[in-house]
């Protein structure tokens, strides 16, 4: 996407043709900087402190990051130990595994010193998968916003988290039809759940929406229910980063409640799945493992001073124990219908075997 | 309620029998510190920059803002300015007003030279019969908690905002329960959402159930929903700025969301009702005025730096529009019962006017 003209991607090789460069999300809204990762542990780290995030984004990060092992060392022991090292950043999202184990497979099948040039293009490829993916989600996504068009306002859409192209290499999940619709002039408004612990409704969708020209309204998470109890919310579309076979529905912690509120109000409720995301060989949302991260991202919320200097606030009191549980599951029943890059879908074995015929032979769930 | 060893009030009366004192909340959970009232325009001052907050709490305040008001001023133009004043500094809360009109009311029927005496006096029984009207909610509540023991571990509680001593006189509404459940032995352990924007449960109820010695975690307004999902809610209470004739409860934005949580994974969710809370004269809790309050709220977060220091930080893009609701409405039909001083009861009318039939003649709704 665009920011002040210049087109950027989330990551991208270097002129080196080595060098993986990211966009520091941890930087955002305030500073616009770029990272460069040279060596696997570099491009852990990144996924593990959330550099980069979002669940298409590290699957990717994370191909790149065994590029970045093999060119150093391409034995099957260096391979196998930076797949377990990229495996262990983040449990919940289904992508980096697969996309370690998929890359794992090919790569043990080469010899050693084709391995690094195979690395690369496949994580490329992974890369480039992503954005046609992306794309194909605007496409089939855009007539579910563009029928919400009523009088001469814009289509409210609330969203939770970062869906966007920052979750992704570009275009976004949930948020590329809101793009698309955008594109092909029909007008929208877009709901920004602030999405504590980390924000990234406030720094990270606010910031691109923003660099988009796309109108939208920073709110608290507790907003959302009011909203749509009032009439202001026309769709809720939200990303994922674990969708089972059945489809339930793994995303940011928080998502679930606004599933019920828009359940309540008879507002529809999307996901937006690449097929990256779907956990074919998990059922039940109940067994996803929900990754708890550091405290301190609950005691305490990061931003800028008056001054534009970076400073982190305690709000809790010292003696209080907090938790902080990543991610939440929205049960298929709650959700209107998936949005896949092969069309949209019912919440549903039957609605995903419909569309993945080859992954879900419509064995009864 | 104890800090430190040392008894404490919200409010009081400084022992030259006429200033006002109060707990500058928003100090806490960082530094405890007392704030002197000598004129109405500072109690009004206080109210609206939630020196003072919490419905109870308010409805005093500006009962002693009257008193204070009459001690410089006692005519009818005076009186009648002071009430604008500060019926005019919190929309949503229905106490607020309640204590002013009736205050003024008895004040214009007393002569000139004895409303002054008057007003204090009226004013201290206001916040006398609060801490009172408190103690039963602890005891109604107490049954409804204890039920809930099982095994060795303790009662898991959920609450929004702060709904505690901090809200009140003393003792709290929804935490009054909480309270009498420690005293009286039943283990008791609270999740205590941090409530955005202005984080009342991080730094209010956080701080006040760690200086009671009332075991706590605080989570993030998201979680919530996943903690209920997976068993680790046994019962929601939380309190109320304003609850209609049929039930409709008014709390903190985002109390909604939790009550439909509640509803969806059979938890029980109560609402405690000083019935200085309840507008007899509204069905709907649609028709409650919703307060909008400064987008700042939103935008930036208070906190204190590491080394101690008051501190604010921007979240979200400069060029971002924010909108900041105080309230939601949670519907009477996701409300298990309200807890009232005279006991409890069904959140509807039938249920209301049981306990109150001076207030509800039992009509139709």
């Amino acid at each position: 996407m665009n920011v002040d003209g210049q087109h950027y991607r989330t990551l991208w090789v270097a002129a080196d043709g080595w060098t993986v460069e990211v966009i520091d999300q941890t930087g955002l809204p305030h500073e616009l900087a770029v990272i460069r990762l040279t060596t696997v542990e570099q491009a852990a780290s990144a996924i593990r402190h959330m550099v980069v995030r979002g669940a298409p984004l590290i699957g990717v990060t994370a191909a790149y990051g065994l590029a970045l092992a093999t060119r150093v060392d391409p034995s099957d022991a260096a391979l196998r130990r930076a797949a377990q090292l990229l495996s262990a950043t983040r449990p919940t999202a289904v992508n980096l595994r697969a996309a370690v184990e998929m890359m794992s497979e090919r790569l043990f099948r080469l010899p050693i010193d084709e391995r690094a040039r195979a690395a690369y293009d496949h994580a490329a490829r992974i890369a480039e998968e992503d954005v046609a993916v992306n794309r194909a989600l605007g496409e089939h996504g855009l007539p579910l916003v563009r029928r919400l068009r009523a009088g001469s306002g814009p289509v409210n859409v609330l969203t939770h988290c970062n869906a966007g192209w920052l979750a992704t290499i570009d275009r976004g999940t949930a948020l590329s039809p809101v793009y698309r619709a955008c594109e092909t002039g029909v007008a929208v408004h877009v709901w920004v759940d602030e999405t504590r612990p980390r924000n990234q409704g406030a720094s990270l969708t606010a910031w691109e929406l923003g660099k988009a020209g796309v109108p939208h309204t920073v709110i608290v998470d507790n907003a959302g229910g009011h909203l749509m109890q009032r009439g202001l919310v026309d769709v809720c579309l939200v990303g994922t980063d674990r969708t089972t076979a059945s489809g339930d529905v793994t995303n940011k912690i928080g998502t679930y409640l606004k599933a019920l509120a828009a359940r309540d109000n008879d507002v529809p409720f999307y996901v937006a799945v690449p097929s990256s995301s779907i956990d074919w060989e998990l059922e039940d949302g109940g067994s996803v493992p929900i990754e708890e991260r550091d405290g301190q991202e609950v005691s305490h919320v990061i931003g800028r001073t008056e001054d534009g200097r970076p400073a982190r606030v305690r709000v809790t009191p010292a003696g209080s124990a907090v938790r902080n549980y990543g991610f939440d599951v929205t049960p298929a029943r709650l959700v209107t219908a998936l949005i896949t890059e092969r069309g949209v879908c019912a919440a549903s074995r039957e609605g995903l075997s419909s569309l993945f015929p080859e992954r879900l032979r419509g064995e009864a769930s």
